[in-house]
């Protein structure tokens, strides 16, 4: 059984990235900037936004936080996304969800210009990213698809078994898999809630991707000997163990499902920190106008 | 064993619509109105337009067909986009494919607006259909999901396996079969050239999609006792028993296929009627406004 260690691939990138950008700066170029608006003080939200801040000072990018209080109208967030999308000198920008209730996310994420979602969110980049066209890939994806490659997994012929069916893992990654390229062409199989046998599609599979946010959900008897485990799931658990007074808790059975694996991803430590190198990927894309 | 009658369910769709239409027109609104762009003469394509234009007249819609000469350099073909973009005449309007080899098809079909993109080819339209949003669903796909529709063939949790990965057919069709809504709810598999357990897989499937384009691919050894199959292949193979010299032939071995099935569709007559229909279905969504 291998680890496969998200934290090393992800500073590991990070360190590819901070070396492009020192190239840029050598040309006289500058250093690609990414804006991040902020809505409200959700404790998640404050870490995620702040850790993809810090991420790009690693990177050697720039970086601008907007915050607004939840009180903020669709209106005023519009109106500074049409800021930001008229500023030349903000290459890609993400506006943090979930965003309080009294405002619409989709026109929100369509608002932005689709060459800008570094989040890769908008429906042009969805579409393009599920026809095999350049794009903004979205961060969970694009992340996992990293690690298969990092680690030199196969995947042509393979058969994968995502479980979940979301808009932002589930689908795009089906989507990515199945296309005519590394990582790809592989026999794809999505399952979810209404699925009615889980259990015989997981057997089957090479490698099985977790993405349905319930917790050790995935057990030893689900998992063929040889098989590589993705772990998307991050559910904070109550616990006594940590300060937090949470866990981040995985969709894997982890104790018992690795032994049997031949890859697997831990959590935390596995797919959560290629997310935000995902994001720092598209925003070097973006800085050097790579794919519009 | 039920057959699927995509030439019935088509006429009875083109009914529907020609009753909205002739609603549209007594409350005093204009018939919605498709233009077709064909470029050069190709056999099969100056049937597809034709049948069309022919399926636009039993709908109660205006048609318009331009034409170009192979020869029309990429900026002509451009403008016109740009002039049917501009016209508000016009509701929706297809630019029929493929085009010759000195013009870029991704560049055309991104030039459309995708308000008007009735194929729904446009990144917007792929993307949002992904999403699980209301866009422009492209005409197979659709064509499709209707016939299961009308068979009221029951989808939720069942596994559907679709041969064929192309950005027209088995993509899309895998995204709309997986999402929450019916026909969806599906455990869905997609297997393509470089899968390695095709047979496997098909012989554990509820629904069997075929779309890969190879005569006679799917034979009774592939297929579970009553399972429901459809067959999108239309491939043209020489035969003397037709005037034309050719038969459209499917990817499934009808004779031996058929008997083990709930449902089956034939071909012809059975998904390939069933994509004019679709287009038909956006036009009236385009000329009632119903999506953008």
């Amino acid at each position: 059984m291998k680890l496969i260690d998200g934290k090393a691939v992800s500073d590991q990138v990070k360190k590819e990235i901070a070396a492009e950008v020192a190239k840029m700066l050598a040309e006289g170029k500058r250093a690609p900037h990414l804006a991040a608006v902020l809505v409200g003080h959700d404790g998640g939200s404050e870490t995620y936004v702040a850790n993809k801040i810090k991420a790009c000072e690693v990177c050697g990018f720039k970086s601008s936080l907007i915050r607004y209080e939840s009180d903020v109208t669709e209106e005023e967030l519009l109106s500074c996304i049409d800021k930001l999308n008229n500023d030349d000198t903000v290459d890609g920008f993400i506006v943090q969800l979930p965003l309080p209730k009294h405002i619409d996310e989709q026109k929100i994420v369509e608002a932005i210009d689709y060459r800008k979602d570094v989040d890769g969110f908008h429906p042009v980049n969805v579409g393009r990213a599920c026809i095999g066209l350049p794009s903004f890939l979205s961060a969970t994806p694009a992340g996992i698809l990293e690690l298969i490659k990092r680690y030199e997994i196969p995947t042509a012929g393979k058969h994968v078994v995502i479980i979940g069916r979301s808009n932002i893992v589930g689908k795009p990654l089906a989507n990515l898999l199945m296309r005519k390229d590394y990582p790809g062409n592989a026999t794809v199989t999505v399952v979810h809630s209404y699925s009615t046998d889980i259990k015989e599609q997981c057997l089957k599979a090479d490698i099985i991707v977790c993405a349905l946010g319930r917790p050790h959900f995935l057990t030893a008897d689900m998992v063929k000997e040889g098989a590589t485990v993705i772990d998307v799931g991050t559910t904070r658990v109550p616990s006594t163990e940590t300060k937090s007074g949470f866990k981040l808790t995985g969709d894997v059975k982890f104790d018992e499902v690795a032994p049997n694996c031949t890859f697997i991803t831990p959590v935390p430590g596995g797919v959560g920190p290629m997310t935000i190198v995902s994001l720092m990927k598209n925003t070097l894309l973006a800085g050097s106008k790579a794919i519009y």
